[in-house]
C-alpha cells in the first residue's frame, strides 16, 4: 500500500523555456497510470526513467491543448517501440475521434489495440475498478468539460495474527483459511476467539487526488473527503482572484481551502501562471490556510508509504 | 539575397533522450518559413531563439506524427501570445480537418486566421509565388502522401551603375526610371548605349530544396536542378539499403546521388535512424559521391550569404 507521484510537468499554457505543460506518473498499489499528457510529455519520461511499458491507463482531464497535445505522440511512440498490450485511454468525448483522425491521416494504426473510455458525466463515478484500486472522476469547473480523478486504494484482508494464534495449540494450519475469511474460532472449551484478536488489520487504504484545472467548487469536497494527497491546481495568488471568474482557474488560497475543508493530510500545488516567477509564493499564502503544503516541479517526486516525503 | 536555415530537429521518429524530431527555421530573401513541426518544435523555437511573429507560412511534409504533432501546440501558443496575423499553413489534405477538430474540442478558436493550403497533386506545383520568393512543391515518395519544398529567391530587377551613366554627361535622373526599367539610352549623337554598361546585374537567385521523407527518387532532379542546398534526408547508410523499399526512406549513398545528379551546390543531411550512434558515418558515405556535405544537427545554422558556412 504507498503512492509515489512523479511530477512530469506542472506549468501552464504560457509557452516559456524552461516550462512543461501538466503531466503526473502516478504508482499506487503496483498500478501505473499517466495522468494528462501535454506535449512534450514523451521527453519527460525518458528524461525521469518512467518506464513506457508499464503504462496501461491514461487519464486526461480536459481537451486543453496543455493537458493533452503530447498524447497522439505517445501512442505512436508505443506502436514504434511495438507494444502490444491494450492501452486504455480516459476522458472528455471527443478524444476518440481526434486521435483516430490522427492515426488515418498517418496511416499509422496500432498494431496494439486502444480502448477508450469517453466521460460526459457531470456526476462523480466510477470508470475503473479491479482488485488493487478504484478510480472515481472528480467534476470540475473549468472552460471546457474536465474531470479530476480520485485513485484509492482497495482495502486488502486483514492477515493472519501468527503469534496470537499460535497461543491456541488447538488452532491448526486448516482453520486458517476461515480466520483469514474473517470468521471467529471456538475452541473445545466452548470459548469464542474473536477474528480480530487472530488477524492483523491491514493498512489503511490511501488515496490521491488530482483537480485541475477548475475554478473554486467546493461541490468536490465530499467527494475528495479524508484523501492522503491532493493535486490541486493554483493558477494564481489571491492578488488576481478577479481573473479565476473567467479563466476558471484557481488560487493558492482556494486550493488550500478546498485541502482544508476535505481533511486531506497533505496538497501538492502545481499550474502557476507564468506571471510569477517566484513560485514559493504560491507555498506561502496556501499555508496561511493550511499546513502541508508541497510545490509540483518537474522531476520533483513525492511518495507515501508510512510517511509522506519528497525529492 | 541570403539564406540562412537553422535546424530545430533533424531525427527519426525513434524516441530517444536527445532526439528533436523534424523542423527547419528558413530565413531566405527577408522571408521566414517554418518546415515541418515535430513534436516539441515550439521548446526548439524557443531555445534557439527563433521569433514567433516572423513567421507567417509553415510548410509541413507529410502527416507522419514526427513531421507535424508540434503543429496544434505551436498553433495554440501564437494564440496566447496574442498574434493577430493570419497564418498560412501548406500541407496534404486532412490537415485542415485535423486542426479544426483539436480547436473545436478545446474551445480554443484562435483569434487570428488560419489559412489553410491543402495539397494533393502529384505534379510539382507553385504554391507560393510574391515579390520575394517562389515556393514549389516536390513531389516525394514515402509511406503516405509527402511533399519536399523548393524555396527560390526572386530574381531582382538589375540597378544603376551610376559610374558609368555618369560618363554620359547628357544623361539625366528622369532617365533613370527607363534605365532601371531595362531600356537603352539613344544619345543626341544617335549612339546607343545598351542597358547592359548602364545597370548592374542583380546576385543570381538563391534557393533550398527540403527533401523529407521519401525513398530514392531521381524524378525530383529536374525540379531542383542546379538548387544551392539541398536537405536530403539519410536515415540509413548502404549497410542496411534493404529497408529503405519497406520504409521508404533514403541512404545517404542515395541523397549524395541525387545532389550530384542535380548538381547542387551543398547537401545537408538529416533524419537519421536511431540505429546510427555515430552520425558522421553518413557524411563519409555521402562524401563518396558528393564533396559538400554537411551533417544537420539540432540548433546548427548554415547560411548562404556569398559563402555558405555553418555553425
Amino acid at each position: 500500500m504507498s503512492i509515489a507521484l512523479t511530477i512530469l510537468g506542472c506549468h501552464s499554457a504560457t509557452p516559456r523555456i524552461n516550462a512543461h505543460p501538466t503531466s503526473q506518473y502516478l504508482e499506487i498499489n503496483n498500478q501505473h497510470f499517466l495522468i494528462d499528457c501535454g506535449e512534450g510529455t514523451q521527453r519527460q519520461m525518458r528524461k525521469y526513467k518512467v518506464g513506457f511499458s508499464k503504462i496501461n491507463h491514461i487519464f486526461i482531464s480536459h481537451l486543453h491543448g496543455d493537458h493533452f497535445f503530447g498524447l497522439i505522440g505517445l501512442i505512436a511512440t508505443f506502436g514504434i517501440l511495438g507494444r502490444e498490450r491494450a492501452l486504455h485511454i480516459y476522458g472528455p468525448k471527443g478524444i476518440k475521434e481526434i486521435t483516430v483522425l490522427q492515426l488515418k491521416l498517418s496511416k499509422s494504426w496500432t498494431k496494439y489495440q486502444l480502448i477508450f473510455h469517453e466521460l460526459c458525466s457531470k456526476e462523480s463515478e466510477v470508470i475503473l475498478d479491479n482488485d488493487k484500486i478504484t478510480v472515481h472522476t472528480i467534476p470540475l469547473d473549468h472552460r471546457v468539460y474536465t474531470n479530476g480523478y480520485l485513485f484509492i486504494e482497495k482495502q486488502k484482508a486483514r492477515s493472519l495474527h501468527i503469534e496470537n494464534i499460535k497461543l491456541y495449540k488447538e488452532i491448526e494450519v486448516c482453520d486458517y483459511h476461515h480466520i483469514k475469511a474473517g470468521k471467529d474460532i471456538t475452541l473445545s472449551t466452548g470459548e469464542i476467539i474473536p477474528n480480530s484478536d487472530l488477524t492483523i488489520a491491514p493498512p489503511k487504504p490511501k488515496s490521491y487526488a488530482f483537480c485541475s484545472d477548475t475554478a473554486f467548487k467546493p461541490d468536490i469536497v465530499p467527494i475528495i473527503n479524508d484523501v492522503d494527497i491532493l493535486y490541486h491546481e493554483a493558477t494564481f495568488l489571491s492578488d488576481r482572484e478577479d481573473l479565476t471568474n473567467k479563466t476558471k482557474h484557481s488560487t493558492a488560497k482556494q486550493a488550500a481551502t478546498i485541502a482544508k475543508e476535505a481533511n486531506a493530510k497533505h496538497l501538492i500545488l502545481g499550474h502557476y501562471s507564468s506571471r510569477y516567477s517566484d513560485i514559493s509564493l504560491f507555498k506561502n499564502e496556501a499555508e496561511e490556510i493550511f499546513e502541508n503544503v508541497e510545490l509540483a516541479e518537474p522531476g520533483k517526486r513525492f511518495s507515501l508509504v508510512k510517511e509522506f516525503t519528497s525529492s
